[in-house]
């Protein structure tokens, strides 16, 4: 148990926020922080240097400005400030005139708002959705972010009696990705057919000069916001394409750039640094090398989406072959997670009694929000519980040996999401200081792309081949196809392809 | 690359029943698969003696009998085959009487479905209503998962419109679980204020005689459907747990079971037996040990809960610390994963560039089907991507070594959810017993609740201390308060108890 000197050591609290973090649980000895010094020292350095406009993500020869969007004064020129404050403005407005029926849609009020975008652009509003639904949301939110056409299907369905007031959000920063450019199209002909005019209802958030803004601004869709350079898509939930949403949803979006505002502040200094704390704790835990997987329980149903949001900020920033003098490291820690106390009838078993290969970060929350205002008769007998099931769990992995960081928020709001966002975005950073690894590109996911558009092609190739020949998919023979095709070296891929083309022919 | 033929021979296809296996990304060398020989058969005969009604779960001395639930010819004896059989026949005509309006609230039909239960009695029924959402339901359909009170305000809020023609089932074997017990009561209260009476609204879905089942009868609910302490809750969901809320949700019962029973069947034989070679591929990938973690993606926006369920499934299954002779093991594999193509743009730029500590498995759906009957537009584009993608990133990941399995369906429904489903249920059975672990048991869930029941009476013991003494939480000093009630040894929790005393005073 240790004693609570102990306790304090690895203990930080900032009692005007509402916000602690407890890393007693992971043992961070003297001598061990010592050794952090000075790779401490120069993450910092690197973080300062980044917030004042260096190239941090130097792969793609790009600044890395997440942290302005919340303090535009501390954007390296005016141009970038104006901008965010713009965008801003037009936001705010935007949602107030959709809310109070200036933007309508032919004289009635909006009723639904479908998001298309696929990662940091439909994981972040989604999170923020989840988390901060308001009591009576203005608009009812639904999101695309695949290119599943069952999954179009499914969302049509629930849109038909609705689709008259409908708004949508496309959100992808190059305006290029094939998943949302799918989900886009599958909208815009499902208005179509359904004889409303699709513009006069689609929003674009998207890059400046992108195919999406070119396609918007010719269409004369109903409005446009920008995304810029500087915005890595898993950092985005601050700029437009997290607030655009979350405004139109009626969630307070100045509250929620607030709080990302303090953490960063809290953040930014080097005694007390709770986003250092918890890189040094990431560090100590997975020995550098992501060697344990971080495992993240939320103990409320309203966090049921950080664990994703979470990894893919962590697994995206930090899961790279190289680090930034060119060694092969294979680096990266694995998240996965639900919440609390669902998961402890899943997964907690193993966490007590199988591998060790993990390291627990639990959220509590300390306060109802919603149960009280709403007069939930055993609301606080229920919080009790959850509270117990938290701490107990606490206990048990720390007991045998399964190391754990608790971070304590007071109340779930705008704000607190905001600080949480923000510590965990400044962590990131760090750590990825701490191993030397560029938390700003993503190669694989271009590589992946690419991967898939040869796939795309070999397919052209072989239903080419087959209408030539007159050859039906059920007769066709996989090595005979990639011989006339020259693919001798794809048969497999030839032989899944024609699978695939014999189940839809 | 490789051949077709090194393909083949990773290759298991049943045409009929539009499944097959491909485990040709696991390196299975002939010299493994023979030391597999002697393990494989014992396997075999294990499974056999369960089947036929052996105490397989020694530690709480229980059959295991899921299998029985699509086959009762298969049980052990005449009662238990004719409760699984008449259970089956009440659920068939209590879901037709809600849905032709004969049971009924009041006289009207009833619209919204609320099913209450944690673990193995929520995410069976989640995962089978989410993948195979009919496209007209008959009810909708909400969850209550957890103990945290904002969670039960959420879902009330929603349900105020519906209250009078809502059901509500309430799902806990033992019927003593704190979740659905909190949930229970909050949701009764609720109905209670809304001047509704509940019990004509309140189905049970519980084992004979536990506290659960005399509430329902002495309340005389609207039905009480049986549990078997013979069915664990994470292999519940073709029993009344997941068999129930599917039919009232107006999903093909009848059609699933018959897909589990065909995949019984299959996996029953010793040659070409999909569900031991799956097992044999986690030993591969995981040498026997849960060193990867295993990565599920299917590339379908309905299965976007089958990672979540079969988390539970494998990692509560195979996450011990003893084995069966008693030896200290810490068994388990890690599994998570949430859809592809989405998934793409979280975490596969780890799983490409970053550790080696994985296995990916695909599941590959080859045929729309929704889109198709909708008329989605661009359809057959969208799903071409959706196939690029799975095929490139299995492709890409091969390339540098990471392994993978695939598993291929032609079509999401019923019955190959019932296929997919029994599929891993025996996957899990066999691996338990390639490593000689317990898969029916989980102590660790057990200890879970009782270490939360401990910090609920210390919580008891500081509060009562506080009001003796006319103490506030503000101005109560965990040190002190600690050695006054003797609990020195708990000092940190006496301080977290604190903490959450003084936020919700």
């Amino acid at each position: 148990m240790g004693s609570l000197a102990d306790f304090f050591t690895g203990y930080i609290k900032f009692d005007a926020l509402g916000f602690s973090l407890d890393s007693s649980k992971i043992s961070m000895l003297e001598n061990v922080l010592r050794e952090f010094a000075r790779p401490t020292a120069e993450a910092f350095e690197a973080m300062e240097r980044l917030e004042n406009g260096a190239i941090a993500n130097a792969t793609e020869g790009r600044q890395v400005g997440h942290y302005w969007l919340r303090a535009p004064e501390f954007a390296p020129n005016e141009a970038i400030a104006d901008a965010i404050k713009s965008t801003l403005r037009q936001i705010t407005a935007f949602a107030r005139d959709v809310h109070h029926g200036k933007i309508t849609a032919g004289g009635k009020k909006f009723t639904h708002l479908l998001c298309i975008g696929i990662g940091g652009s439909a994981l972040g509003p989604q999170l923020i959705a989840d988390a901060l639904m308001p009591e009576n949301p203005p608009l009812k939110i639904l999101f695309l972010d695949n290119t599943d056409p069952d999954g179009f299907a499914r969302c049509f369905k629930l849109l038909v009696p609705y689709l008259e007031t409908t708004l949508v959000t496309i959100t992808s920063k190059s305006g290029s990705t094939p998943e949302p450019n799918n989900a886009l199209n599958a909208t815009a002909e499902f208005f179509f057919r359904s004889k409303i005019h699709f513009p006069s209802h689609a929003i674009a958030i998207t890059c400046d000069e992108s195919k999406l803004c070119q396609r918007a601004r010719a269409e004369k869709w109903l409005a446009v916001f920008p995304m810029w350079d500087w915005v890595g898509g898993r950092t985005s939930i601050t700029s437009a394409v997290g607030l655009l949403p979350a405004a139109l949803y009626g969630i307070d979006i100045e509250s929620f750039l607030n709080g990302a505002a303090m953490m960063d502040k809290l953040t930014r200094t080097r005694e007390k640094n709770p986003a250092m704390r918890l890189a040094q704790c990431w560090h100590v835990a997975t020995e550098g090398k992501g060697t344990k997987d971080m495992v993240i329980i939320p103990y409320r149903d309203g966090l049921g989406l950080l664990a994703k949001y979470l990894q893919q900020l962590i697994m995206e920033s930090l899961g790279k072959r190289l680090d930034r003098r060119g060694n092969v490291v294979h680096q990266g820690i694995t998240v996965y997670g639900n919440k609390g106390s669902t998961d402890q009838h899943a997964y907690v078993q193993q966490l007590r009694d199988g591998r060790d290969n993990f390291f627990v970060t639990f959220i509590e929350i300390l306060r109802n929000q919603r149960a009280n205002k709403q007069n939930v008769t055993n609301a606080s007998e229920a919080a009790d519980y959850l509270e117990g099931f938290l701490l107990g769990t606490r206990e048990a992995l720390n007991e045998c040996g399964r190391k754990s960081i608790t971070i304590t928020i007071r109340e779930l709001t705008p704000f607190s999401m905001g600080m949480l966002i923000a510590l965990y975005e400044r962590a990131v950073g760090f750590y990825a200081e701490l191993i030397d690894v560029n938390a700003y590109d993503q190669p694989g996911v271009e590589s992946g792309k690419k991967a898939a558009a040869e796939i795309l092609a070999l397919k052209k190739e072989i239903c080419d081949y087959l209408s030539q020949n007159s050859i039906s998919p059920e007769h066709a023979d996989a090595e005979v196809i990639a011989e006339a095709i020259h693919r001798e070296g794809r048969i497999e891929l030839v032989f899944k392809l024609l699978e695939f083309l014999r189940a839809n022919s």
